[in-house]
Order: structure tokens, then C-alpha cells, then sequence
């Protein structure tokens, strides 16, 4: 029998405890949509707040939220109606469509960096000669399209008022920077991100997590003045290293990466901006607080010819990925001010700032440095690298900010008034604000398992000596030791706990561990 | 001059410093899109926070997330494609198109009881009786017609798959039932909830964030076993009192409330299930947190032809405002077995649960209790019942766990070393998981009023003293009252009082209030 690899390990996980599953199973399910179901749906939220206190708040990035729908003539403005294209083919016998890229590297050997470059007539060149028919009916292909991955619709009663979900967060933040750069009284620097709803019609969505129509993403548009580009907290991530798959490399099939500093990177002109320098820094120690080990994890630069229309250098961040291998987690871009200048042309609307100078003033469009994370696809790193096993035992070692639930609280047995007591417990812990679960059925010992299982970090047990002195146990996923604990001092306790500034010893006095721990 | 009333002051306010706008404006705006700015964005979030507190953590109610694209096959079995209509006319004349029932309410002073009961030819009829012409240019209307009010689009690259955009999150809960009720193992009554972006393709939305194509909603479904409806923690909520305009004194033309406690509303069988009067209660109660007194509230009963196809009793929860009159902000639904029987047939999946009982067990469907609140409108309700003015100066009275930015950090001075212990303080603040703004601009009274302006609680001044004995002032934005307090038990302090734990004057040494305060 084939192992399991991880991917199937944690899917299989997730759909029976309720992380996530493919959406719509009960009608045979359809491609590139995934349902975050309860806990899924918490260690989403947990995710962003950690990203928030950890990327954002920082360089006090503002949020904004614009909406998924979008009119057709803002993405005209922007490109996208334009770039927004995948090459497709048909199947002369069977109809079926598919990416001519994706069937030219499954099929045909090539890389992502060569399948970029080509036309569509170098793509139909290319699949006759290597031969490649339709891999559901042997049928050959007739000729390629480019076929628009935005989800078109029409807005309002009239058929001639085209509209398209929203392929990136982006284009919101820059169709309404007038107003939120007034509000923010015109500072420079400005960084404003959006975490929302994106909306991409793939031709052939992946499996899980990987390749979905519709997505969350974090886009951040940083503004900059280009004749003041410095970066002023770069001194704090500047000897931070940085795994580079560079361009030139790439070029001769080289894909070994190079270790920089930041410093080095910046200095040696290899990434160029140093605004970009340190969002990358950001990123990578981002992924390691996810427990993701620099090693397995690297930045790709991108071909002129594999870049978005808005960039002139850009990186993906990649994680390794047990069945998927390298997989991009973040995109790094330098936009200039390619978008705020389409938009200042389309609308007529001027979207400058003015700066004073000695020699009177200046006015010009803010350039853009992006950063941007998908965050459906964080969610499963996070839990792929929590992933390990124990005793033959799958443990979910999340870490105690991203755990979905934070203590499950266990009745010894349900009776003897320790289910009242327990039930005692678990509201004072709720009205705390703690995400706390219930679980009273079965040997302490499944239910530890189960609590393991899901990555709940504390378990809290209720028995006969908790009625005598008002003590509890308390035991950790990790280690599984345990302390014991007043009920009283634990609000307390588990605020600090959770804050990072205590260890799980200091939760109590340490025991011995019962046999049935 | 015609005054200003709270929606125009409150919106001019909202766009100056970032709450929220109509979406679009450099294009020239688009209706039925509103922008949440930085402020608006926070707001939004601590509401949603408020409501998890509030609504979902008392009854362990689970959040899910599903997608926005729900396929045609879906919303074809839940009824939406065949009901989800609304009737229009076309202008003869200038082809424009309006909701034909608003042109009868507008300017043939019909209600909405009375136009909802309205077939097609009924509409043209009166329509034709009342003389009413094209607003826009007098024409006379063609043929009434149902226009689809869901968002519909093509999923992948095959012109057959049709998918819309979802009307409601309940949709996704229902759909995605099975697998939530397994991992819940099986537990009823089961709340599910879902807070997410839903698209409704009016025809003519109106102003500002009243109706909107696109918007956030609260679902919330509540499984029950049909033959086991008893709500437990009724007692709760029993003597809660509720102002209702009930179905059979509004087919009187009697929108007079009457006023009953909730024990009433259920033991006289005015309010059908125990779990709605529950929900209602605590809608209420919600609303009062959020700053609304009973007497600006009620709840108005559906007619028969006004409720929604899937509802057997349906309550609207309405808010009084300036501009706009009663305005809902929840509905509170029967669904029974509607949708969940619905998907059964059209998906052939076994969506029942079980019972063990004496006889051997039982299957059913479960039923559904449903809350739901639109909550872009309860954002602009807070605003509202927040607004109140101090010698001639907008001050948003917000409540603590509301208030987008908790306090302000003021250098007294740009100089002597205040900015940079400002910034330490702003720091520590920040990193304690505060959101603190910075400001130092302009005279400290100027600085006070910007703040009061968009609601923000404490204010904090750096000045010389602060250099000697590090302490710093405290400044209430309601009472204007001052403290001082040392810097080292701020966070401590700050953390109690935005818990609601502890009063403004416990967070330090009452003061004398400065002239320029």
C-alpha cells in the first residue's frame, strides 16, 4: 500500500474535524472553490491578526475594504481586461479545454519560464512536436486562445454594464487613494493593505488549497515618494539572509539559490529597492514564524517576460511543499507608478502628491512597492509544518497565537457534580474571550488525542480534587506534562500564556503524569 | 440654508477622515459600492468582534467561510433562481429601467405591504391608474417584468456552467451542513454562522450604505430537532421587552407597536418558536449596545406575501433614522426544513439526522432558526446613535470595544525630546496590542477635536513633565475630564479599562483640566 503523503494526511484531517474540504461535495463538488469550515474558519482569522500585528501594524499600514465586484472600465484602466489571459486549448474530439502552459509541463518537460514566453502559435508548434494529444481522449488540438480568467457579470438592470470579480485586492487601494491619502493628511511613506476576496476564473484549478478561483488575499500598496526611496528600518532586517534564485541564473537553467544579507542584496543592486529589500526580510521571518525553516524556503526572480504587466522587478516568496514542491506563498513587486498613472489618464483625476522643496514644490505620482500573500495557502503551510506525529499519533504543533482552539476543558467522568464544575470553568474561560471546546466524552486519554489531533495547545481537567480544592489540571499538547493549577489564578495565568510572556511551567506547580496521559 | 441632518454631516464627516465613501468616485461613482476606509475598516472589524462576543460565543454557534461564486445548480435547488426577482419597467421613451414597486411607493404613495402583493399586470394597472410616468423624462412604461436580482456569471471556460453571485451566506451553511454536523458530532441544536460579503443586483440602490449591491451580512442558522424546539436559556431573556407591529394590526393599517416581554410574546403564541423570540431578544439587546434606545427599535412582523419563499414567520428587526425613517437591520426567519430538504432532493445526499430513542431512533431534518444582520448598517447605525456635538464640535460618543482607534499619542511639543518619548510610549503601546494614532500637529485643543471627531476614547499627552517623573495625561474624550498616570502602569490599566473593567477615573490622579483642553 502507497504511503500517505502529508497533503492527503492533513486533507483527510482537516475534512473530518472541519478545517476544510472542497466546497459544494454533496453535488459532486466543482474545481478551484474550498469551505473553511470551523476550525479552518479560526485559524484563518488567527492567521490574519498575527500578520497584522506582525507586517502591518509596524509601519502603521492602513486597511481599507472596497468591494469584489468591480465596474468593467477600472480594470480596463488598470490592464487587466487587457493581461488578464491564460492560453487555452480546445480538444477537436472531445471539447474539453485545457491550459496550453500547464499541458506543455506536465506533458512536455518544458518549465513555467519557457511556457511564459511563448505565442500561441509557438504553443501549437510546440505541442504538436512533442506530441502531446488530449489527455482525456487522445484527441488532438485546435488552435489557442487566450481565454480571460476575470468572472465577468453585468451590474445594474442594463446588459451593457460589463463588470468582473475582482482578480486582485490591489485596484482598490489604488482607485480610491485620493481619499485615504487625504485622510492620512498626505504622509510619505503611506502603506495601505486590504485582506479580502479575490476572485480568479481558472481554467484547471489545482487540488486543496493550492490553485482556487476564489481566494483571500493580502495585497499592501506601499507609496513612496520615487526621489526619496530610502528605507528608513532597514538597519532592523539588514542582516537578515535571504535565499535568491536569481534571474541570470534562471537564464541558464540555474536554480540553485544564492544566501544574501539584506545588505549585501541592497548594496550589490540585486533586489533593487530597498523598501522591496525589506518586505522580503519581513516575509521570510513571517514564514519562520510559521514554522517554516529558512531552507525551505526561497525567492524566485522573476523573467522580464514572466513578470505582471505593473512590474519592473518582481520576487515570489516560495515554501517547499511535500507534494507540490515549491510553491509561491507571496509576490513581491516594484509597480512604480504604473497603476496610480493609468487610473490619473482613465478617470482624469489627478492622483499626485505635492512635496514643498526649497525651490517651491514638487508634484508627482507615489511609487508603488507590493507586497502580496495568499493567505488560503498560508493556512495549509501552517498546518502542513505543524504537522508530526507522536506515538503513532497525529500532533498538530500550531503555535499557541494560531491554534484555533485554545483549551479544551475535560469532566474526569460526567458525573459526581463534575460536569457542573467543569461547566463553572468553561464560561469563566469564554467570558475571558478565550476560544475554549468541550469535550466529555470518552477516556481522557481519546480525548486528549483528539484535542492533539486539532492542535488545541491546553487541556484542563476537571476531577474529584478540583472540587476539594479548586484546582485543576492542566496539560500541555507538546510535552504532554502537566501542572495543576487554582481556578482562580488562571484567567491570569492563560492572559500571559497566550501573550508569549510566560512558559507552560509557570502555568502551575508540575506533576507527575498520570499513566493515562 | 436648509440644515444638515445626521446622514449628511455624518457622510461628509465619514469621507474627510476615512470611514467610508461611495465607491468609484474618480470614475464618477458607481452605485450600490461603498468604500470602507481605514476607520470604517476598524470599525467594521470591532463590530463583527462585538457580535462574536455578544450573539455567537454565549450559544457555541461555529463560524464557517464559503465561497462568494456559488454554482447555478445550488441556488436553482434553494429557490433563489426562480424567486429572486423583482419587478421592472422599462421608460417607452428614454429605455430607462426602475423597480417598478418603488416608482408605486415613491409616487403612488403605496406601502410595501401593498405593493408586495402586486402581480405584474396589477403593477401595470396601477401604475396606469395613478399616472405615473418616467421620473426621468415623463415617458410612459412598458410591460412590467421579474428581473433576476443575483449577480450571474460563467464558471471556468465552458459558457454552460452558470454561477451567481450568493444573495445570502446561508446558502454555503446549508450546503456545506453535512460535514459541519459531523465534525460537531452530531450535536442539535447546532448553531452555524457565516460573516461575508453577499451581492444582490439591485436595480436602483440608494444612497450611502443603506442598499447596496454588495455588502457584509451575519447569517446565522440555528438547527433544531423539530420535535424538540425548546429553547433552554429563554429564561434569560424572559422579561426582555420587544415592540412589535404585528401582521394582523398592520393588515388593519395599525403600525402602532405593542410592547411585550418575551415570555408573553411566546406563551401567546405571537411569536411562534421559542429560539426566534430568543434571537430577537437578543437582537435587541445588541442594538442597545450598539447605542439604540428600546423606543428607536421594533420589530415588524412579515405578511404572508412579504415574507421570503423559505420563511414560515419572519420578523424585521427596524432602526429609526434621521434621514431614511424605521430601516431594517435583521430578519429573523422560520426556515423549518425549507432549504435543507430542498438540497436533500436536488443532491440525492442524506442531509437527516438521528435520534436514538425507546422505539429504536429517529431521522429528521433538522429545522432552522435563523438570525441575520446586515452589518454595513449597523456600522452607520452606531455612527449615528454615536453622534452628538459639544460646543458646536462633532463628537462620536462611541462605546470602548467600538472605537476604531483606542487612544492618541500628543507630544506636547516638536521639540526638547518630547516627540522622541512620545514615540517610546506610542511603541509600547502598539507592541501591548493597542491601536494608538500619533498626532502631532497643530495646538493640542485642535489635536483634542480631531480625535473627538472620529470617536476616540483616551487621549495621551507627552509633555515636560513627563520628561521628569514619567508620567503622562489621560484625557476623556465624553467628560474631558483628565488624569495622570505613570507610563509603567499604563498598559495594565489600559488593558482593564477597554475590558470595561474599571472607570476612567481609576486610570490615574484626577486633574485639573488645562485651559487649552
Amino acid at each position: 500500500m502507497k504511503q500517505k503523503d502529508k497533503y492527503e494526511i492533513i486533507s483527510e484531517m482537516a475534512k473530518r474535524r472541519g478545517y476544510f474540504w472542497p466546497s459544494y461535495e454533496i453535488y459532486g463538488g466543482i474545481s478551484g472553490f474550498l469551505t473553511f469550515g470551523p476550525l479552518g474558519s479560526l485559524l484563518k482569522k488567527r492567521l490574519e491578526d498575527k500578520f497584522r500585528r506582525f507586517y502591518l501594524q509596524p509601519l502603521a499600514i492602513l486597511e481599507i475594504e472596497t468591494s469584489v465586484i468591480m465596474p468593467g472600465n477600472v480594470l480596463e484602466a488598470s490592464g487587466h481586461v487587457e493581461n488578464f489571459k491564460e492560453p487555452t486549448v480546445e480538444c477537436t474530439k472531445c471539447q474539453r479545454k485545457f491550459r496550453a502552459d500547464h499541458l506543455l509541463q506536465e506533458f512536455g518537460k518544458m518549465t513555467d519560464t519557457e511556457t511564459e514566453k511563448l505565442t500561441l502559435q509557438d504553443i501549437m508548434d510546440e505541442l504538436k512536436n512533442r506530441n502531446i494529444r488530449c489527455p482525456e481522449c487522445g484527441g488532438t488540438f485546435s488552435k489557442a486562445e487566450q481565454f480571460m480568467t476575470m468572472f465577468a457579470t453585468t451590474i445594474g438592470p442594463y446588459s451593457d454594464s460589463v463588470g468582473y470579480g475582482r482578480p486582485e485586492a490591489a485596484q482598490g487601494i489604488f482607485v480610491e487613494f485620493k481619499r485615504i491619502f487625504e485622510s492620512a493628511r498626505g504622509r510619505l511613506p503611506l502603506g495601505v493593505a486590504q485582506i479580502g476576496r479575490v476572485l480568479r476564473n481558472e481554467i484547471s484549478p489545482r487540488q486543496g488549497p493550492i490553485r482556487l478561483r476564489e481566494f483571500t488575499i493580502i495585497d499592501i500598496e506601499f507609496f513612496l515618494d520615487p526621489e526619496d526611496k530610502k528605507c528608513l528600518v532597514l538597519k532592523e532586517v539588514e542582516n537578515e539572509t535571504l535565499r535568491l534564485v536569481l534571474a541570470e541564473n534562471k537564464m541558464k537553467d540555474n536554480t540553485e539559490p544564492v544566501t544574501v544579507t539584506v545588505k549585501e542584496a541592497v548594496s550589490k543592486g540585486i533586489i533593487k529597492e530597498e523598501w522591496q529589500a525589506y518586505f522580503m526580510a519581513l516575509a521570510k521571518r513571517f514564514l519562520v514564524e510559521l514554522g517554516v525553516p529558512e531552507e525551505q524556503q526561497r525567492f524566485i526572480e522573476k523573467l522580464e517576460w514572466e513578470r505582471a504587466h505593473y512590474s519592473v522587478q518582481g520576487f515570489d516568496q516560495e515554501v517547499y511543499l511535500e507534494r507540490w514542491g515549491w510553491t509561491e506563498v507571496s509576490g513581491h513587486n516594484y509597480r512604480t507608478d504604473y497603476d496610480l498613472s493609468r487610473h490619473m489618464k482613465a478617470s482624469g483625476v489627478d492622483l499626485t502628491a505635492f512635496k514643498e522643496s526649497e525651490s517651491g514644490g514638487r508634484r508627482f505620482v507615489p511609487h508603488v512597492i507590493e507586497p502580496s500573500f495568499g493567505l488560503d495557502r498560508l493556512v495549509y503551510v501552517a498546518l502542513e509544518y505543524a504537522y508530526t506525529k507522536r506515538n503513532k499519533r497525529t500532533l498538530l504543533s500550531l503555535s499557541r497565537d494560531l491554534a484555533p482552539i485554545q483549551m479544551s476543558v475535560f469532566p474526569l467522568v460526567n458525573k459526581d457534580g463534575l460536569l457542573e464544575k467543569a461547566d463553572e470553568v468553561y464560561h469563566r474561560l469564554t467570558n475571558e474571550g478565550f476560544t475554549v471546546d468541550w469535550d466529555s466524552s470518552g477516556s481522557i486519554g481519546r480525548r486528549y488525542a483528539r484535542a492533539d489531533e486539532v492542535g488545541t495547545p491546553l487541556g484542563i481537567t476537571i476531577d474529584y480534587t478540583t472540587l476539594e480544592d479548586g484546582t485543576v489540571t492542566l496539560r500541555d499538547r507538546d510535552s504532554w506534562k502537566q501542572v495543576r493549577s487554582n481556578i482562580d489564578n488562571l484567567p491570569d495565568l492563560l492572559h500571559a500564556y497566550f501573550r508569549n510572556k510566560i512558559d507552560f511551567e509557570d502555568l502551575g506547580q508540575l506533576i507527575e503524569r498520570r499513566k493515562d496521559g
